[in-house]
């Protein structure tokens, strides 16, 4: 088919989308350190991990050897009402530049959560499903996991409690009704559910809460009802392995067509839809059958690849999950108020950062106003309001572009687009009003809160 | 391609999309009538109309014999950065409601706009460019139809001016900056730019605005602008026209699989995606080549076709555009402002009207409690959340496969899925929150609107 003009957009078939995902840790010549146990320190154990996650969840979080991993029926039934997800040409974009680079971007925002974040949570859901148990427990921020995991909840008839950060409550209301539409118990948290929020609300008398607090409560109330899990919606290398649904439906489509990209681009937060994009292009890297250069693209205001140091530290600021050896800020860390998208994880998936460590992907940081520039750009020309967190893969998608316009190049660039912005108008709003500033931590900032690492 | 098994999303290729928009006029025996010039009342020319429209848009309005009217290349284009829109096969519906019926629905949410809009806006914007327009106005109530301007204009690099219905404007921020976002000027109305917007705010000091103000204020702005004209989202034949292309998708992506419909389904307001959804197939019902069974489903808060008369009426409260026949509730007819979803105008497109006098199609009224109760039950099995517009043909679609499941018949159901809802959380939450009642006029209030008409 290589002799084809490329349409705007590339649906693989139905027939053709991924049976299996990709664990690119068994390519890994030097796996990820692994988990350990943050009480006693030691390696944690598959016993010890499942009274946090489901069974199966847990079996696929310590998996290194298997290279592929059967996708459930059950999954695939529900990945076929919104995938396959498009690989889109970007014409108007590589016009509006006058660049001679291809750009193709896979977009992962048509679905009601608005994002990729579905990917994984259709596959939480079911392995609690499968456990029998009742229901799931986790937190959300700006909202977009919590949604996911709603529709994938109520799809297998879980019950589902969110505990979602007060601040986020209150201003961001629709997504909050997005949540009870599809049958969400959504809590503001801190609340007075949990022996955790009634300290914190007593102690903190009208706090706005965090992230952090939001998950404590989230562990305890699942650990204090029988037949319920903690679930999480990015960091962990199951996580990532679901979301290589992305990066092999990308593959196929772009084998379709003979396309060979030169530069793979995405966001990175905790790290997962990077992972899931670059997994099945890095596994080739890893085999020595092909080369390509990832970037991972971070905010200037939390910059863990760019600026964090790698070592052993917790992944939640409750200090209950297992400690991770990850590129970290450390779990103290908070990025300014002032900034705008998601992104605010203060550390790097394992497996990212180990890959990222043995120099296999590069990393950049960039500031949220020349991010909110490309978005607009990008809208006005492709159609789609991008999230803020995918805008940062547009920035550096667009400053690759244009490289190749200086040089005459004709690179192929793909980025991973996750998301949609329309619950993210305040933030557009801001940035239409010229009211949006840029915030980098200082050196010292980030040294007070890295030096707070756990010691061994 | 028929012994395949059906998959979950149709889509057709991009060279397959239609090249060409079908005009259901050219097989009408019986033809609208004629619009009237609302000064004269006699039947409005060419030369009167491109005081208003562009030239090739009066063109198309007044067009009642070219069955096929070329779609431009560079709106080709702009289609296929969001075309084609997938034909969806309902299985998850089918199987939670155990019926023997096959579901089908046209998805038209997958833009920014989220609705189905943008297919007219972007040959509005197009052929306003070509006569060498600066810019257009326009009105805009919920938002949707300003969304689908503002990325049409954007992309043709056209001034916009919105006037934005200033209850919306302060409700729906998030609306207002996505426009905003593709550099349109939005402006509440009433506004203190035009001469009508002065005088009703001098009158009513403090009025929320209304769509008619709204209307009188974005027309008066493109008569006093050298180089602009006034653009409508609904109701026009040409916007009938230009919405064709969800139609005459479906039929591709149908033949394909040797899919016949039996029962056609679409919510109507002004009727533009209604029509645009059924006009192929009624064009073969029309030739004897087929038979369907058509039905517009309105909201029983502003029952035109169902409760309305078939006469001359204003398409605008102003007053100022011109006369056309249709069934209509009188131009003075307000529903209750607790009716949430938008289908509140008072008319219906002319060429819906007169085939729904000649019995060629039914309509039914459905109350919105039931619409939202359809909206969530949908969005659960799914996975989107539909707009409550649309959800007004999934309640009617459920209902029909429901009728199956009693009688047993595997009859094919098509509904027009125009939007999603992601704007309309308010009115979610109000159901959530039990707190959404139900509206019906009495004889006597639609009596006293339809008193009012204009005589001749």
């Amino acid at each position: 088919m290589s002799t084809e003009k490329i349409p705007y957009k590339i649906y693989i078939e139905e027939s053709e989308m991924p049976k299996q995902w990709y664990n690119v840790r068994a390519d890994m010549k030097k796996k990820p350190a692994p988990l350990l146990n943050p009480v006693t320190k030691q390696p944690i154990t598959a016993e010890e991990l499942s009274e946090v996650f489901c069974d199966e969840l847990v079996k696929q979080e310590l998996d290194e050897t298997n290279a592929y991993i059967d996708i459930p029926e059950e999954i695939r039934e529900f990945y076929r009402m919104y995938r396959p997800a498009p690989l889109v040409r970007a014409y108007c974009l590589e016009k509006a530049l006058g660049t001679p680079a291809k750009i193709y971007y896979k977009f992962e925002g048509n679905n009601t959560s608005g994002s990729h974040k579905l990917n994984s949570a259709i596959a939480q859901a079911y392995y609690a499903k499968q456990q029998g148990l009742k229901g799931v427990t986790t937190e959300t921020g700006a909202g977009q996991w919590g949604t996911a995991l709603s529709m994938a909840c109520s799809y297998f008839d879980l019950d589902c409690q969110v505990y979602m950060v007060k601040v986020s409550y209150e201003q961001k209301p629709f997504r909050r009704e997005v949540m009870r539409t599809y049958g969400a118990n959504v809590t503001p948290s801190p609340s007075m559910l949990t022996e955790v929020g009634r300290k914190i609300n007593a102690e903190f008398p009208g706090t706005n809460g965090s992230l952090g607090c939001a998950i404590s409560e989230a562990v305890e109330a699942a650990s204090n009802q029988e037949g319920y899990r903690y679930v999480l919606g990015s960091v962990l290398s199951q996580v990532l392995l679901h979301q290589t649904v992305i990066g092999l439906e990308t593959k196929i489509a772009m084998d379709k067509y003979d396309i060979k990209p030169d530069i793979i681009i995405g966001c990175a937060g905790g790290g997962s839809n990077l992972g899931g994009l670059i997994s099945p292009f890095m596994g080739e890297k890893l085999r020595g059958e092909a080369d390509y250069k990832f970037i991972a693209v971070e905010p200037a205001s939390c910059p863990s690849l760019t600026r964090g140091v790698y070592a052993y530290d917790y992944c939640d600021t409750g200090k209950v999950c297992p400690l991770q050896k990850m590129y970290t800020l450390g779990s103290g860390f908070m990025p300014s108020s002032s900034h705008a998208g998601g992104l605010r994880y203060h550390g790097m998936s394992s497996v990212l950062s180990e890959l990222y460590d043995q120099s296999l992907m590069e990393a950049v940081s960039v500031e949220q106003t020349s991010v909110f520039d490309a978005a607009v750009k990008f809208a006005r020309v492709e159609g789609i309001l991008p999230a803020p967190e995918s805008s940062h893969a547009i920035k550096v998608a667009i400053d690759e572009a244009l490289k190749c316009k200086e040089t005459g190049e004709e690179k192929t660039i793909l980025f991973g687009l996750t998301g949609t912005g329309y619950f993210d108008m305040y933030a557009y709003e801001k940035f239409n009003n010229g009211v949006m500033g840029d915030y980098v931590p200082t050196d010292e900032e980030i040294k007070i809160a890295t030096d707070k690492l756990p010691k061994f």
